[in-house]
């Protein structure tokens, strides 16, 4: 008899639930549900505004998921919820809220919902930079050894600066919270009406370690008196491993979900973290680039190294008895679509239009014909700051090179091989601190729709570049991770590596580098490392002093 | 009984005529035609393709606008052509063109109608940058002391180098020709029927000295053998001063443009320079910005100061007993129409068209509202290449502080802060080098047309800018000098002093800078000059690099 599982995958503007063939990987059907509330970065549900640099999420559009997406594909597969054996979610991260010592999020009570605070902090809420800026700097002058292996600096994404900005700005919702979770783990709680924490998020978002713990009271303290016991008040101590089981599915849930009540729940995991295994990697020194509005690179090592500007290494972070090494672009799709809501003029979108092709498609298609090199442009991909390898929102966007000759497409391909600079200067950058990198994978959404993209990140590495047999990865991830934790009794797997190779892939197209392309793109990365480091190295900072300005004219 | 003159002004794209009043200025009537050839910057009209950075022109649409206009103004004025006492013609410059002795283009000729350098190179044809390089590099090295007079560059925009392209790409055509001359002279050869040369364009364009004449054969003999004797056998060497009579329309002109046999015609002149006159400058330290697709910066001084990256200092360059200084900058308005034609949104395209608005007044309105660094952007005017400054075509437009949040109105108020921040520098730079600026004036398109442009101007230089009266400026700066041609006793003038007083005029509205905003301005100004002296002083030539890779590619 065949058994099912289904994985979860919360992205930044919907969820999607796949069910899929335990034995084969295979995907029977899927269910998308767009948050009702998208991101909200303008107002509250409530009507208050929210400030600069904000970014916040309703977490009932995450329960709306599981309603919607669970029941559905159920019904179009026609399994029997009998024959799923477990589920798993992934999420992203750091996406964090305030709950109360039930799981109720604070937002969820009337007393509460009119405050900001509230709400949950989206992965890209970059509110906290001034914290995140003290909290370096103080970890720094503590020569805290933690800081180095997160590349010298924690970023304003993740959850101590969110929390601290709770504190400061709003200590009554901090004294009001009994619990700060990942929601990542807040969504398990709502499945197995438990509260657990994954080591993903606790060790690249919390600054959790597997030998030593959290970072010491005395640290916590040096931030803010009022932080010193944070760890004990507001978050878990208690952190379980990836592939683990979180629980059973609780009569609630099954409600919610069709499940059956105990159906096993693995544990919560991260939409980047939990693709590893969709693609089938089972070792180190491979990178799979997660690709959508921003890019995460996910890869294991056998050592631990101290990487500047990554984004974390952590023990067992992403498959058991490796280190798992995370970068990441904040910003690559969301280049491109940005592009086309501002810049791009209306011939080009009739064209489009009458040649009934999406604005993207048409953008290629003209991208495609040039040569590299040929448009004369430059960019840097920091329209939304610079995750890694500077770790600095702060900086923007650049190009250089238009002339009156320029071209729409000119500039849309110009943005593409910047996000490739971007890639490349992280990989160069594990080579340089001793991590390999030997491979290269491509998921999400852009691996599945865009050849020329993947063309050129071929040439820009000069490495073949191997694409996500499935365009749902991270809820492909989430059913491996579900066949773990239903155990190999229940008709799953008794580890991932076995999980992944028998239900991971990979498409049989694979991108090789064009010689003649790679040889003009490794001039091309030299002038984007000058700049790179001109502009986000310190020696001119003219991006933090315009934005400043700007910050300061806005509120005026 | 009153009399007229008539100002025929030659731009990039059209021929104006303007008859105006010689006793009050007053511009009674005008017509404009367009040229039928436009810039040629692909194809010849018999075919042959273009190369890289070629612009070209056709002789006969400038003999068009005589014959088209002329009658036009006279027919509409209902004035009789007795009472025209003169005629004045200005051109863009340098356009050059090889011609016979008896004046005909080369490029009339059948048999070299297919040979790209036998027609009129425009201003912009910027394809003999490598001829001004070498120039440059040998006149550097000879000490020559006229170098120092054109800010220590020669363009590859002005005659020799345009003239030596000719010689090494087209040697038969170089021989055939048996002058080469401005189209400012040559459209006075038409009109009068004798070769003059004005002291303008000689001085500003051709490297001619009123002290002490063309540089040296032995000069010339070291850009080329073949060059020695460019001076005696293909220019000119009887120049003259500006405000002179080149002599009277003949028969054959008088056919052509109505006008009576016999009526005066002023010596050549050039778009810039002329409109000097029309704006009632009769003295120095106040410049004149002709604000075009590109602007031209004039002004007169009382001494003869060698200023870096200035286009030329010339004695009686503009008006008798002053020295004329130019500057300018070689992308101005052809930055905001790049724009709206290559980054224009269909919205905003259907929101003007909604508004019965044209797209830059919405894009004005829009940006009208944003304060002086509100939008965190910062560019440099460089789409069209560096005039002054650096004098450096091989420079491209660069743009930094993009967000996810960027706007195209704040794209579009950047590239006009940025052409503003360039003019600063050219003030600036001429401060700094003993040159007083203590008046601004705007003439051209953009300065009656858009108040945001003129009022960041005025924030920006932290100058009041004052406005031309006349939206035809340099048709009534050449209308001025056909009156001093005409001379006092046919009811003209004696000088152009006089003249500038009583028929030249500004507006009564100025536009005076807002501390607030200059305070502002201030500071991104220095953003602005760091990145200008480290992208154009030779501290990272990364555009110039990334533009080879571009030229190499395109061949490729």
């Amino acid at each position: 008899m065949e058994k099912y599982v289904i994985g979860v995958d919360y992205g930044t503007l919907s969820g999607r639930a796949v069910l899929a063939e335990v034995g084969t990987g295979k995907e029977i059907c899927s269910s998308v549900f767009e948050y009702p509330h998208a991101v909200m970065d303008r107002t509250l549900p409530t009507g208050e505004a929210l400030g600069h640099d904000w970014a916040l999420q309703h977490p009932r559009d995450y329960l709306d998921v599981l309603a919607n997406t669970i029941p559905a594909v159920l019904r179009k597969s026609g399994v029997d919820a009998g024959d799923v054996i477990g589920i798993g979610t992934d999420f992203t991260a750091c996406t964090i809220l305030p709950v109360k010592t039930d799981g109720t999020p604070l937002c969820f009570l009337p007393e509460y919902e009119h405050e900001p605070h509230a709400w949950v902090k989206l992965w890209k809420h970059h509110a906290a930079q001034d914290k995140a800026n003290k909290l370096n700097e103080i970890a720094e002058k503590r020569s805290e050894k933690w800081l180095r292996n997160y590349g010298g600096k924690i970023s304003s994404e993740w959850a101590i600066p969110k929390i601290w900005q709770v504190l400061d700005e709003a200590p009554e919702i901090y004294a009001a919270a009994d619990r700060f979770i990942e929601a990542a783990d807040w969504i398990i709680w709502q499945l197995c009406g438990k509260e657990t924490r994954n080591s993903c998020t606790a060790g690249y978002k919390e600054i959790w370690n597997k030998g030593t713990g959290y970072p010491s009271n005395e640290f916590f303290k040096a931030l803010d008196p009022r932080l010193e016991h944070v760890v004990e008040e507001k978050l878990g101590t208690v952190i379980s491993p990836l592939g683990d089981r979180a629980g059973v599915i609780t009569a609630a849930a099954a409600r919610l979900t069709g499940l059956r009540e105990g159906t096993a729940v693995a544990i919560g995991n991260v939409d980047a973290h939990v693709s590893v295994p969709a693609v089938g990697i089972d070792g180190p020194g491979k990178m799979l680039a997660i690709m959508g509005t921003s890019t995460c690179h996910i890869m294991m090592g056998t050592e631990e190294k101290q990487v500047p500007g990554m984004c974390g290494v952590v023990a067992d972070g992403v498959m058991p008895g490796y280190f798992g090494y995370e970068a990441g672009q904040s910003c690559v799709g969301d280049h491109f679509s940005w592009f086309v809501e501002n810049c791009l003029p209306a011939d080009y979108r009739e064209e489009a239009s009458r040649q009934k092709k999406n604005v993207h498609e048409l953008l290629s298609e003209k991208a495609a014909k040039l040569s590299p090199g040929e448009s004369g442009l430059l960019a840097l991909d920091w329209w939304n700051g610079n995750r890694s390898v500077l770790v600095d929102v702060d900086l923007t966007g650049l190009m250089l090179g238009m002339t009156l000759h320029t071209k729409p497409e000119e500039m849309y391909r110009a943005l593409i091989e910047a996000t490739a600079f971007g890639t490349r200067e992280i990989i160069e950058n594990y080579r340089k601190n001793g991590v390999p990198v030997e491979e290269f994978y491509a998921a999400g959404g852009i691996s599945q729709k865009n050849p020329l993209i993947m063309q050129i990140y071929a040439d820009v590495l000069n490495m073949p570049v191997k694409i996500a047999g499935s365009d749902q990865c991270p809820a492909l991830g989430s059913a491996i991770f579900a066949a773990v934790a239903a155990g190999k009794d229940a008709g799953g797997y008794s580890d991932v590596f076995e999980a992944a190779r028998i239900m991971g892939k990979i498409k049989d197209k694979v991108y090789t580098p064009i010689p003649e392309n790679a040889a003009v793109y490794d001039k091309l990365f030299q002038e984007y490392v000058t700049l790179h480091d001109y502009f986000g190295r310190g020696a001119n900072d003219v991006m933090k002093r315009v934005k400043a300005i700007k910050i300061e004219r806005s509120r005026g």
